[in-house]
């Protein structure tokens, strides 16, 4: 194996971990527990919709022909011989200036082929019989919602793949998907290395930091829609991250690591994943922050060993493990997504490599534009709370100046890319 | 009672509710269960960041001092004589042309006032004792993070109200924030009234339709950050609704009603808000979809009589049910966050009332644009599935034209508005 550290293009390293991805497998959930799923079946019109010819509005259901010859001097006087709300139907056989009094929602009794608003009918009660007055001409079909004229039966929804939203939740439950597939969360490991870390309940002590990056990684694979299993903090030995390493493989779907990528004499992991028989992908990557990400894949899983830099560790998951969980939570646009938008700042850092800074966009007018949070030095971990994307600094320039167009990437959006 | 039909405009609708405003509760949480919650607390540094002056790099810890000859003609010799990694404190005292070798994170040797990189020294071996050579000369402070150059103690990182995200929770760690305020989450009643909704397990029988609303609202309930409780669905009679909602209010924070609300023969809403002693607040609102939505409270809750429309629903919660449960969940901008777009379609429809359609903004270049989704036919739920937002058409207009700038309120943003 080669563990010389030659700096790999971010494309190259998605095209080598694309080769480990896994199409995700799915599982039956009620309708009342999707929040948050992503579909695991397309979502299919398994009727019409409306089912059937109904009303829009409260009023009367009667034949347009009737109405032929009505108009403000001419009143005509239909007998209201039923009445049905939503839900019921009407058996009454319509005949020639009859209605059937209707709500919004019931079904267009049979022989009608109109309705008139409420609004615009005079009621009256003769012999113990409701007519109405109308002073219009109506044509057939107006004001009648015909089946099947929002949705035809076997008409595709939603794709596999998409995020449950409110919307997608209401076709479910209007269809009577009580159950239905969704994606399986995959499984993923978290484990920190380093003598330096204090559980978070721990008094600080010289030369001890808490362990902060596992719980912020936590929380990017629930972004990202997976499970995170969190195995702690073992110490900077060989041994301890072997041992660690070895045991939560075999329980996650993929298994992330944070510190011990570098060069330092306590850094064990690109050792430990040799030990282990992984194949290393990658452990040193064209880009800051996140140069020394070191990837690696074993029994068709993938170990990403982030950097225990904070910022690196940050942009490391985004860029190389959320789109591969995204793909197996049935997505086809696994990427993060990418837009436009115009800096707003100088940033006149000199740019050796492809830089991913953390930024915010925000709107002015109908425009985009970005700003970094902040100073990007790498060990600033306030900027992260602030920031909604990154922005993408292509290497070998001396830098950006405001007004200049650049790329950026979404942290909290949930449509994505079908492209890096 | 006013139960008189008059359309109040949406700010004055807002400023009604407002009145009825809670400031919401907080409650105790583990950092491991902060997902998706908001802070009730403000995030303040507890101690400076870094906590000690450290070492930025792995490299050589010693006094600038003594390089001020070094060259490259003028090799100068440091005896190495501790190894410290991250965690560890040397207790050497070091003296003139003495160095430590220090990793990344490791705290600055007491006397030391710089770091070599790793890559810049030259490593030798005599006499079972460590020694590098320098070819250049150093400055005091190069190569240290400097303790508190990142935050200071006591600094204001992340107000109260803030929806909790990875970046947030990496800060919770690193000041050791085990436990923390959250908001409490509000609790919202959802209740569907009418006789023709079925449950969504049963088969569609003629003019009945499924009980889709509900699920839809939960949904946005959830999305909102509240927690939703399902009263399922109750038949159009007074007596079913004033017992269903009596006894529902009493144990949440917020109910919800949906159908019910129009000027139907079996609309018992407004009828049956005034037998509990409920104050109207509106029953009519200058808008569209949406236009029939009845709200009132009671003992400081407030009851929302949503349409049994899809649209108008969704519209309705999203408009004047969402903020006030923002604003118990601690944000000071608790209105959907408004930006504007292009329009990239004309918009033909005449428009008597401010009209809200279900849209999709996306972008072009760095400009935002926008187009509806679908037709707006207001009982298509089709189109809710794909909507990330709605765009605003004020009224009084006879249409709107491709390439016109207009307003659009975002649906799935967590950042918010302190503007309706």
């Amino acid at each position: 194996m080669n563990l010389s550290r030659k700096p790999v293009q971010i494309n190259e390293v998605i095209e080598r971990i694309w080769e480990h991805h896994n199409p995700g497998m799915t599982e039956i959930v009620a309708i009342e527990d999707n929040t948050d799923r992503f579909l695991g079946e397309d979502i299919i019109a398994k009727t019409d919709v409306p089912a059937f010819d109904k009303s829009p509005y409260d009023g009367f259901a009667l034949r347009a022909e009737d109405t032929a010859w009505a108009s403000s001097e001419n009143r005509i006087e239909f007998e209201v011989i039923d009445k049905i709300g939503a839900g019921s139907v009407s058996h009454k056989r319509i005949g020639g200036h009859q209605a059937v009094r209707i709500m919004t929602g019931a079904p267009i009794p049979s022989g009608c082929d109109t309705v008139i608003m409420l609004e615009l009918v005079k009621e009256i009660e003769r012999d113990g019989k409701n007519f109405i007055q109308i002073t219009r001409k109506l044509k057939k079909g107006d004001n009648i919602s015909f089946r099947g004229e929002d949705i035809k039966s076997g008409t595709l929804l939603v794709r596999k793949g998409t995020k449950i939203n409110p919307g997608i939740q209401s076709l479910l439950a209007t269809f009577g998907y009580k159950k239905l597939a969704v994606m399986r969360k995959p499984k993923i490991g978290v484990l920190a290395t380093g003598d330096e870390l204090l559980n978070v309940e721990e008094p600080l002590v010289p030369g001890k930091i808490r362990n902060s990056n596992s719980y912020m990684i936590v929380e990017q694979i629930k972004r990202s829609g997976a499970k995170a299993i969190h195995y702690g903090k073992i110490p900077d030995t060989f041994t301890a991250t072997y041992d660690a390493l070895h045991k939560a493989i075999a329980e996650v779907d993929m298994m992330i690591t944070i510190g011990g990528v570098s060069v330092g004499d306590y850094d064990y992991m690109p050792k430990v994943y040799e030990a282990l028989g992984a194949d290393i992908l990658c452990n040193k990557i064209a880009m800051r922050p996140g140069s020394v990400t070191t990837i690696a894949s074993l029994d068709g899983k993938l170990l990403y060993g982030l950097s225990g830099n904070p910022s690196a560790c940050y942009v490391g998951f985004e860029l190389f493990a959320r789109p591969i969980i995204r793909h197996s939570l049935g997505s086809n646009k696994p990427f993060l997504k990418k837009v436009k938008a115009i800096l707003d700042v100088d940033f006149p850092k000199a740019n050796p490599f492809t830089r991913f800074v953390r930024s915010k966009l925000f709107t002015g007018g109908t425009q985009l534009f970005v700003a970094p949070i902040g100073m990007d030095k790498s060990n600033i971990i306030f900027s992260l709370a602030y920031a909604n994307c990154l922005m993408v600094l292509p290497g070998g320039t001396r830098g950006y100046k405001k007004g200049m167009e650049v790329e950026v990437l979404l942290l909290e959006d949930h449509e994505g890319s079908d492209l890096f």
